[in-house]
């Protein structure tokens, strides 16, 4: 009698622990992150594809052409030569985190959208501007770190001329559907210099120096970098497909 | 005549520029998006609020109490001291980035959740995960660079214990209606050690260790860094508002 | 000994129980959902703004003057009566849920944008096309069903002229920084006659008839229907907030 | 000497006109949306799949089997007859826009979740609750209009047993990576009776009775109607393709 006392006593502890929510309940153990070791100092994380590490033009292309670039490379730096053209990677991205470093020109010359102009092209379409905007005013929705005239930086993030600068970029390509209608924009986060001035912002098509966006179908494209024509350079440029 | 001839040209000379597109049409000049000056080598840009500079506990108060921490402060450095509780900023913060800088314990002890466990809290409630993960396997929901039980890292992005590691969150609040329904999730995009972990993701709710993300209505609120027992230091710690 | 075996069996059941995760820990029951009552036939919910309901201009004024709208009021229906002037809803609005009815001209007079050519404009400066562009071709930004020359509307979900239809409109506003700048675009979801052709799209900026949109802080604001000078007729007009 | 000066006057005003900015360069004239012709009374847009019009069950099979289903075929009407199993669309589906009526029993039975139970699985994994919640409570993520123990509905819009709801859904499809890592949640708008309950809401993965929803990488795949037991019936369900 005393044993099924006990054995009821027992039943009892067992049923509460079973009204009790378990913390393993909400644990979710598959998929399991694959293991990326990220840069250090600049360096790219171990699953980027280097896109330029100063050494060469290995991955790149003169847009419209297919020879090597003719900008100069010196130093691990590469600088636009005027009249060489816009560069493009030989392999075609999608959505991706990109990492790009530039230097506006330590000497300054021009002025609004004349001082060390150039262009960080997302499938070869959509314009992160590149523009010395220290202590120099331009349209606001052309400034660095503008998608190109179509939005505005949060903040005016730049550093002096001749220092190296940095965009982290996150990017969402657009969707279309078979009528070649775009269901969805493209969307993207830029970070300049450790500032977000571009926070998850819809893309409303393809930069145009005249008129409006387009949006025409298109799958996986290049990155392009602008000639325009002022000796931006670049170094340690990276991305991730994500 | 032969001046109304040329008069003639040149009229219709301006009517054709007259249908030509203006690049001056896409320009938009207001606002102009204010100046910051951004850091060098981890130091907060200009418009940031200084959470921690490793000087002093000035921003911060244990949670539950109105007292100062207790938590360690050696070396421009605050770790966890067991038992002292969270701690978490005098001020409350809605939208935002923020940027913290951590340590997990150079001497390895334990494993899964009790290998340096710690975490920041946004608002008070929504958790993202600190662990050393360094070849030490949790359930991936739990893991360092997770919405702690909601959101699985896409990578594991995590180094070695005793170096230190950059969080950069881009943060999102959400919002509820007079109903005290939420209409808008919060979001969140994490960026570990410079590696997207998290990409504009929708936080279900609160972090709880037991049971489902509860969505009751609030405001703005301070953020917190948790004592989850472990010795993990955090350093350089600034938030800017959005 | 036989009580004491069948004991211990249940004993065992009772422990897979505990270890069986619980359907009732991934129940919610807080918040409680209010209670509303849908419409039938075109009535509106229960917990609806009735802004127009046929009877009188009791929630309207005409814009930019503190008058009765002069429009045509007659059989329950509302007409643009050319030169009254656009009308506003006394009331501001933010995000909202609205259903708008409106009847293009029976007979048909002038092409392009010339032909019943009218506007749902939410917080005043946000406007949904409404244009009779059954067989009627004009631009596709400009089109019924369009955000005015922003984005192009899915398909066109147009009925003949003098039929009745249906804009059903899901609003989220866009929200401004103290800066000034817009840190979150507003959202539309509009469904015309039952067929999505806005789906959840980025609201650019102000709708203009020239040059781009723009983006000034504001709070909440009317709902404003345009007087065009075309006869477009409208009824059944009601508002949630969300 | 007159006439030179009127050609003089007429060329200024030319310039005049030319920096004017033009209507024209904001209208965009392609693509031109295809046209659809929406439907009356509940009837299908021209562009519609039509699933079920009260005919047949030529577009549906038993889920599990490769039969014809066993519900009830009566007055244009089907309803779920217990044990027939799940029912499933032979095609498969992404991004749609899906229309379904339903009609809970009138013969009220059961509570809580035992009345009239039935669901819409977008993808066959993304459940719609289909509910009687007339004055019937249950936990709330869980009522009709849920997205089934994830989402709660914004309000209860359910009509008395035995009238015929509808529910207007706007579905677009998670993404996942090549590490079968969900890039983008699926996102859901419902419009239950006219009036919206999830108002574009992240899914946050597979509907589960117990336990988590699952995140596993899949493609498109059928619409599928639940036999939970109760005579739920169903007619008029369509679905457009986005």
């Amino acid at each position: 009698m005393k044993k099924l006392f006990s054995l009821l006593l027992l039943f009892c502890a067992i049923q509460l622990a079973a009204q009790t929510k378990d913390p393993k309940d909400t644990e979710v153990w598959e998929p399991e992150p694959r293991v990326v070791t990220p840069g250090t100092m600049g360096s790219p994380p171990s699953d980027a594809i280097v896109l330029f590490d100063g050494k060469n033009f290995d991955e790149w292309i003169t847009v419209g052409k297919d020879t090597k670039p003719g900008w100069k490379l010196e130093g691990g730096v590469m600088t636009v030569a005027k009249g060489a053209g816009d560069i493009a990677t030989k392999r075609s991205f999608g959505d991706c985190q990109l990492h790009v470093e530039f230097r506006t020109a330590a000497v300054v010359e021009g002025e609004g959208q004349g001082r060390s102009n150039s262009g960080v092209f997302l499938q070869s379409r959509y314009e992160v501007q590149v523009l010395d905007n220290y202590k120099n005013r331009t349209y606001s929705n052309g400034q660095a770190g503008s998608i190109y005239k179509q939005s505005i930086p949060l903040v005016n993030a730049c550093r002096p001329p001749g220092e190296w600068q940095t965009y982290d970029i996150l990017y969402t390509a657009p969707r279309f559907n078979a009528d070649g209608i775009r269901v969805a924009a493209g969307r993207i986060t830029v970070i300049h210099n450790g500032i977000v001035v571009q926070h998850n912002v819809e893309i409303q098509g393809t930069s145009e120096y005249i008129g409006l966006p387009k949006n025409i179908a298109h799958g996986n494209a290049p990155i392009v970098l602008q000639d325009h024509g002022n000796p931006v350079s670049y170094r340690n440029i990276w991305i991730r497909e994500l």
